[in-house]
């Protein structure tokens, strides 16, 4: 492990994911772990890192490790104030130091993004953004980034311009899991159909969210309506209202989808069904790939 | 306890009451319990009741019982077939006979009502809704009943003819207690003008739902938000946009809301504030009325 150069950290709220990187930028070393910020104290984040990564480290000199994520938030290692937008992603000009016990490590918290009004924040999107960037310099458009707080975000030369940010991903796991209508889903299973209609339907007629979704229940109990459409009618209604507001955002622009998963499947199916022609960008390493890019700024700085 | 003429059983998701009454229709001992549907199988229903009535029960005859709510779902003690809206609420004559291993006691249970089209249903409000045309039989107009799942319902020539059911107040104790809401959000607290700016924001723009909900969580981290006000917040966009959906409802007719509490103040709040002029009326014992009413249809048949 005589090669190993910095560490790559993204320190989300429930994950903790650490790459070893050498001198030539390839990983040599990969961990995951669950203990996001959520589990942890400020004083457990020094131990839970060195845990997983103290083996790997050389006996003398520091190894920089650069972190992204809620690990800068106000409940998390210690606090990186956020950049504020309009700007780019930002470098490790902004990073915060965290001092640690350790002297063989040299810890840098990168900011989360703000925006004043509407008021909104983002922590850890902002490096994936730079990552999509260091992929497509020019991008100018809209890039979607589905997720649990999924993101719509203007960027234009290279800008973080403007963003907000919807809980559709929350609302879809905390209905769907744990109100009335758990009993009416299944954690698995789609109709493509269903869900097509219901992103219809929440566009349509947003206001009728409470309703249409205790329908759901009704139906399930009146009229034998299946699981797997149920669960696709909630995700549609959802994904629907959020279009209809996120309109400005999508329409008549270059959108790109961050990911090919389920959710950003849907994301992509919904918007093709407005007319939109959102492009699939493969999520796989993004966030590295924007931590290796702020990893370089660090370079530049030295 | 000799003059034990029958037993009125509320027998709700989370919570059982009970009243025991005399010949003149007059209760003579009341008890409470969290043995709600939702901790019991078929088979705990006779002991729990049991536990609470047995010791006012005569040694020989029949004492009814009579029950409304999800003790008559298909997860309850036993189902007891929906009658179908519209119609008037349901009298003895619908109600589920449910045998006994106690001879002593001889138990029915009255059934909800449903809308096939578009599909909803309910369990226990009918029985609200007969204790208020006890008080109100000429009624034409809409009865508004705040809850967990807060219903409007048509009611004309003492029928219930149409009736939706928003999840508004679910989705609320959702949202506020567990989503990323809950750090920005006090359990109690209250701001009258920011709930009729979200009740007014919620109308107008209900598809932003979701964007406005972060917005909160990131005013309050940003602009230090009072947690007072982000949950009058929180309740007004949700109420809000129930009443833009719900505006057939209430626009233009006899509007009651029932209950004096806080969600029910809220609600009369909102409508007051788009024009309308709703009456509170008291929730107090309108259960026990209901079920008094269908104990007399009991004597009835009898």
């Amino acid at each position: 492990m005589s090669d190993l150069a910095w560490v790559a950290v993204d320190w989300g709220t429930s994950h903790l994911r650490i790459w070893l990187m050498d001198a030539g930028g390839q990983p040599v070393g990969h961990a995951e772990s669950d203990k996001g910020m959520g589990r942890l104290t400020a004083a457990d984040y020094e131990g839970t890192l060195l845990d997983l990564i103290s083996g790997a480290l050389p006996d003398t000199g520091k190894v920089p490790v650069i972190c992204c994520g809620m690990a800068g938030s106000r409940q998390g290692w210690r606090e990186a104030p956020y950049a504020t937008a309009p700007c780019e992603p930002p470098a490790m000009g902004q990073a915060t130091h965290v001092p640690t016990q350790d002297q063989r490590i040299d810890v840098h918290i990168l900011p989360g993004i703000k925006q004043d009004r509407p008021a909104d924040v983002m922590r850890g999107e902002e490096t994936q953004i730079a990552g999509f960037l260091t992929c497509e310099p020019e991008f100018d458009g809209v890039l979607c980034l589905p997720g649990t707080h999924n993101k719509w975000v203007h960027i234009s030369a290279k800008e973080v311009v403007s963003f907000r940010t919807f809980m559709t991903g929350e609302l879809f796991a905390l209905i769907g899991g744990q109100s009335v209508l758990r009993h009416s889903l299944t954690a698995e299973g789609w109709d493509d159909d269903a869900f097509l209609a219901a992103v219809s339907e929440g566009m349509s007629h947003p206001a009728s969210l409470a309703c249409d979704l205790f329908a759901l229940r009704a139906e399930s109990l009146l009229h034998g309506l299946s699981p797997a459409a149920a669960r696709a009618r909630l995700s549609g209604q959802l994904i629907g209202m959020e279009l209809a507001a996120a309109r400005p955002y999508w329409l008549g622009r270059d959108v790109a989808v961050l990911g090919e998963d389920g959710i950003a499947s849907a994301y992509s199916a919904a918007l093709a069904a407005q007319g939109a022609m959102p492009r699939a960008i493969c999520a796989e390493d993004i966030t590295l790939r924007g931590l290796s890019a702020a990893y370089a700024t660090l370079k530049d700085t030295q």
